[in-house]
């Protein structure tokens, strides 16, 4: 399965995740090596042509690139200190789980030990990873992303968001907020319609219709944001209050959930508050930026 | 402007939607007539060719549909019970705002006067009416979109929803948190990715790209609804409710607002609570149906 113009690649911590990411490192054609705490983890990879290294020390030797996908940033600085694994020369690509602070907290900690480091996040589950589908974030130099960009596409669609190293845990939580909202607001939606006998299939079809529309506002929203400026050019948050007071008498009048439609009020009625009732949705940026 | 075709049509509350709405008649060649209890509000509108009725019932007897744009449904009736106007024969289009439970009140009023009746949203600004992006929702008898769906068809686009005249008002609603969801979601995202220097323009774009990627699962998430059968083909309700974490650790960590993230969390924990934490995401419909 390897090939000669594909770079070697160490994939370190073999979980659901990390197999996965081994997985398509094989199946790309990278001469594949790998490590897990138990080794027994690797057994299907190396019959699917992975090597199985007996040391962290020896893990990272076989590769210029390492991907590490362990269980949180603890546990990434406890494998190389437990190791004492020569860190000095190699890239490290974290994909672990983990917040902005401890990526940059990492990035430093492998600077101080003569390291590359990229992180990442991966925007998948496992078995997306390796197709178009899958979403890896990666920051930190660009000089480094350059020189593994190649095989880290092996893993999905890969997108470098700037030298910060805490870019791409940030990017990952706050897509995840994306992902919830347009789920919750399509369930409130779901359990509205289906008191009028509205099945979720039918209600769904209108839902993405609608998050779709709204998605392609944002550009344009962005603008009054980065601006400092909110002229109600399409609608004043007070008129988004009024309309947020009905959501939510319908939602109590039909014997649904109402916690939604009540936070959105109350963060428009604190903008309302604070003067800003007849400027437009963005200027909400204001309430979301405070504690 | 009018043409033999075109159905004569009638605008009662002269707003500003309902001269946008007058308007969009007139430029699509309808013989117009309105009225308004100030007349006043009329003048721009004659110039423009709509003919101002010296009563409603006068208004009422122009055309065979007369569409209401009044402040809330209290106005209409009072509208109708002071003018004593014949209401018998003729067919109501409202699109006054207001909830499910006063649309299909409006509608068994109708019908005892004798009058057709359709319900209907406006979702778009008074600029955007008479243009393709203005959508417009209509629940009511099949037979009277039927008829005159032509008609309606010079304000927007125009979606019948089914014959339950209290769909309109759900799906207005219940379109408008899907829109509230979304941008609160990228304001959340802003908020996080500017303290890291990202401007507004730039998380944007992944924003964007989040929410459309994700209303395209909701057809697919619907069928589980649909069945009450929730399998962890993607991902388990714990998985996310672990991320949901995170999300608020950063957001506290980064000092901006954390209600949205936790409300999240507190829904996902009582699903979670109640057993179904291995799950997939669509389950919190239990949370969202319940008050």
């Amino acid at each position: 399965m390897t090939n000669r113009t594909a770079a070697p690649v160490t994939v370190i911590g073999l979980g659901l995740m990390g197999r996965a990411l081994a997985t398509a490192f094989l199946k790309a054609g990278h001469p594949t090596t790998v490590w897990n705490r138990s080794s027994s983890r690797a057994t299907e990879l190396v019959a699917e042509g992975a090597r199985s290294a007996p040391s962290v020390g020896a893990a990272l030797e076989a590769s210029p690139l390492t991907v590490l996908c362990v269980t949180d940033y603890r546990a990434v600085r406890e494998l190389f200190d437990a190791s004492e694994a020569e860190l000095a020369g190699t890239t490290l690509l974290n994909l672990t789980s983990g917040d902005s602070t401890q990526a940059r907290e990492t990035a430093r900690w492998a600077e101080q030990h003569g390291a590359r480091y990229l992180d990442g996040a991966i925007m998948a589950v496992p078995p997306v990873v390796g197709t178009a589908d899958a979403t890896i974030l990666l920051s930190g130099p660009h000089s480094d992303f350059g020189t593994h960009r190649t095989t880290v596409e092996a893993l999905g669609t890969v997108t470098h968001l700037g030298e910060d190293h805490g870019l791409a845990a940030l990017y990952d939580v706050a897509g995840l907020a994306m992902m919830w909202s347009v789920l919750n607001a399509w369930l409130q939606g779901t359990a509205m319609l289906r008191t009028a006998g509205v099945d979720a299939a039918t209600y769904a079809q209108f839902a993405r219709r609608m998050a779709v529309g709204v998605a392609d506002w944002l550009p344009g929203y962005a603008e009054q944001i980065d601006r400092g400026s909110f002229p109600a050019e399409v609608a004043a948050l007070e008129t988004d209050a009024r309309a947020m007071a009905h959501l939510i008498e319908e939602s109590e009048a039909l014997g649904v959930n109402a916690e939604l439609p009540k936070l959105f009020k109350a963060m428009a009625d604190r903008a309302i508050a604070a003067g800003h009732g007849g400027e437009q949705y963005p200027v909400l940026i204001e309430e979301f930026s405070k504690p």
